[in-house]
């Protein structure tokens, strides 16, 4: 590790897109207490001086000058958040110059990407956490909470719907960058189903659609899959860019359920929905920043020398499920996934709570959807 | 078909089980316009006295009597609410005395028995209707026709729960009456999938669990499915006789979405949540006889020489799906479906309103689950 200022975590956030420009450089406003933002990289000059100028962050810089950046001393962490086939050669830069990751979700777009950044980042010593935003979110939380505490009696089925209408021509819609439903919005419900199981699925099967929308050349439009845990228990997803918005999860339990629609979004209110005998109880989240948790909790790690959940495994152990979707899809066939085990889960203790975000105008970033920056 | 009289469907209802009991008798009483309750067929013999007074029936018989019944030149028609496996035998008897048939769904536990119930149905010039009776309620039809009008855009998504905690020993745990989530429960998703997409579907993949529950020693405790349907269109669901009571779906197209949540129900309330825009309305439709419709609309069929619908082939439409899910998750892998087309789909023109059923004291017949008979 660098040389810290002021303990306070000097991050540099690399990838100037949509997200980044919405959510992650407004929650250093709200993340104070122990991280700086301090540095911008992207390829698109007049973001830079737009954004350094908006945030008086001094030190830009493109992607040639990323090396030289992380080697300065005046960096302690990266927000990666470039698209998801380039995060592993941020992370394995970044670990050479011994600068931590915090690095958006998918980790990456393949395991063996994902392996490679666990191995460099446990290499060189560096922490790396992935960017699980709703580990932090308390309407999540609080579902977690209820399922640990039997409050629907043993979990048996999770049921999700994400679905948005992407932009024609978004980043998400390209095949080299690690674009389509699944990667970008399936990601949440299998997410969401380990962390409501607090298990790991064993077996999946899947299809998906490419169909003949234009938007769709390149990627999946849709991808539906039903997963298999320990425990008789069953996850039925679908993820969607071709359809209206949708961002709902329900999980029933062997004497009542929880629902939260909207469940996946940060650019609006969350509501939960529990019922038990019959009777709904619903609660309403309003509109907070759930960007700033996550700088926060991964400054404080870096400063207090604790290994950071959702760490880079937590990425690895979605990664590996998508695949296996994808390979079911492809070959008509369930797959059957490997042992794989995790300890640590989040649970209540995460909960943190921030104001909203500040609004702001993105710079050469439109939004990946209509309903997106609403 | 026998003589008529006084222009009212003469009826026998063959099977005095907790549906049988606590809907279909009832139901006479809001049929008076044109379908009468002749006669009660039974094994047991407390049964048929308690409800022979209860609703002042004059004619009762054990199944060995049905024959000598269906010849009596007394009963016009008969609905079948005998466990799945024995449907056939009913309507096989039914079509060799010239007597119609209006028949629980699943229509049989097999195609190759739906095939032939339809065989014997058109040989003997007699009409087969399916009991589906969400083709004639208000909520689902208004459902249907808002898609139909594209209210939603493009219908792309179908996704649905319906599970229940099934009594210990209740009928649908027991396989040699074609028991189970799928053909009890999950029959309404794949009906309601076909109803809203207006099509059938041609490619399925699927997942069981029969579990560790004592309560599923011979049948699927929960099984989930992914439907594939033309116009690059996924219906996704998971039936569950092992969860507490959900019953909703919902179905998303490119503009808006529709959620019914409760669905299914015949015993309750149901639910509209209508969303376009981000804006959504909800409308709650009362308490309602679902039963009635269902025999005003196969009476006034018989007395018009017109065909019923949702006629037979309606109902080989859903279990030949279900029979190919049964294969899917048996065999691990995808099923593709033979091409099978409808002409005839429900629409709200079907609609017909009924007052809430009377509350009556089952016999002999406790519900299938808790929350049931609630």
């Amino acid at each position: 590790m660098n040389k810290q200022s002021d303990t306070k975590i000097r991050y540099a956030v690399i990838g100037l897109g949509n997200i980044a420009q919405m959510a992650v450089l407004p929650a250093f406003e709200h993340a104070t207490e122990n991280s700086k933002l301090v540095a911008l990289v992207s390829s698109d000059a007049e973001k830079l001086r737009i954004l350094a100028e908006r945030y008086q962050v001094s030190i830009t810089g493109s992607y040639d000058d990323l090396d030289r950046l992380l080697r300065s001393g005046e960096i302690d962490a990266i927000y990666v958040a470039t698209p998801n086939t380039l995060h592993r050669n941020a992370v394995e830069r970044a670990a050479r110059a011994g600068v931590h990751v915090l690095c958006e979700k998918p980790l990456a777009a393949t395991v063996a990407d994902c392996r490679a950044m666990l191995h460099a980042a446990a290499d060189a010593h560096i922490k790396l956490m992935t960017a699980y935003r709703l580990h932090f979110e308390q309407t999540n939380l609080r579902a977690i909470e209820r399922v640990r505490a039997g409050e629907i009696g043993e979990p048996r089925i999770f049921s999700s719907v994400f679905s948005q209408q992407v932009r024609e021509g978004d980043i998400r819609t390209r095949a080299e960058y690690g674009g389509g439903a699944l990667f970008d919005m399936g990601i949440y419900c299998v997410n969401a189903a380990r962390y409501l199981f607090q298990a790991e699925p064993f077996e999946v099967t899947a299809l998906r659609v490419r169909g003949s929308d234009p938007r769709f050349t390149e990627v999946d439009e849709m991808t539906s899959a039903i997963l298999r845990f320990p425990g008789d228990r069953i996850a039925q997803f679908v993820s969607s860019q071709g359809a209206a918005d949708v961002s709902e999860f329900r999980v029933v339990g062997t004497k009542g359920d929880i629902r939260l629609d909207p469940a996946y979004s940060y650019h609006g209110l969350m509501r939960e929905f529990f019922t038990v005998n019959g009777e709904t109880e619903a609660q309403t989240t309003p509109l907070h920043d759930q960007f700033a948790p996550e700088l926060v909790h991964f400054s404080q790690c870096i400063l207090d020398d604790e290994d950071p959940e959702p760490a880079g495994e937590e990425g690895l152990a979605d990664v590996r499920i998508l695949e296996a979707i994808v390979e079911s899809a492809a070959l008509g066939r369930r797959v059957t996934l490997s042992p794989f085990e995790r300890s640590r889960r989040p649970s209540g203790e995460l909960e943190m709570r921030k104001p909203p975000p500040r609004k702001v105008e993105p710079v050469h970033a439109p939004p990946s959807s209509k309903a997106s920056n609403e």
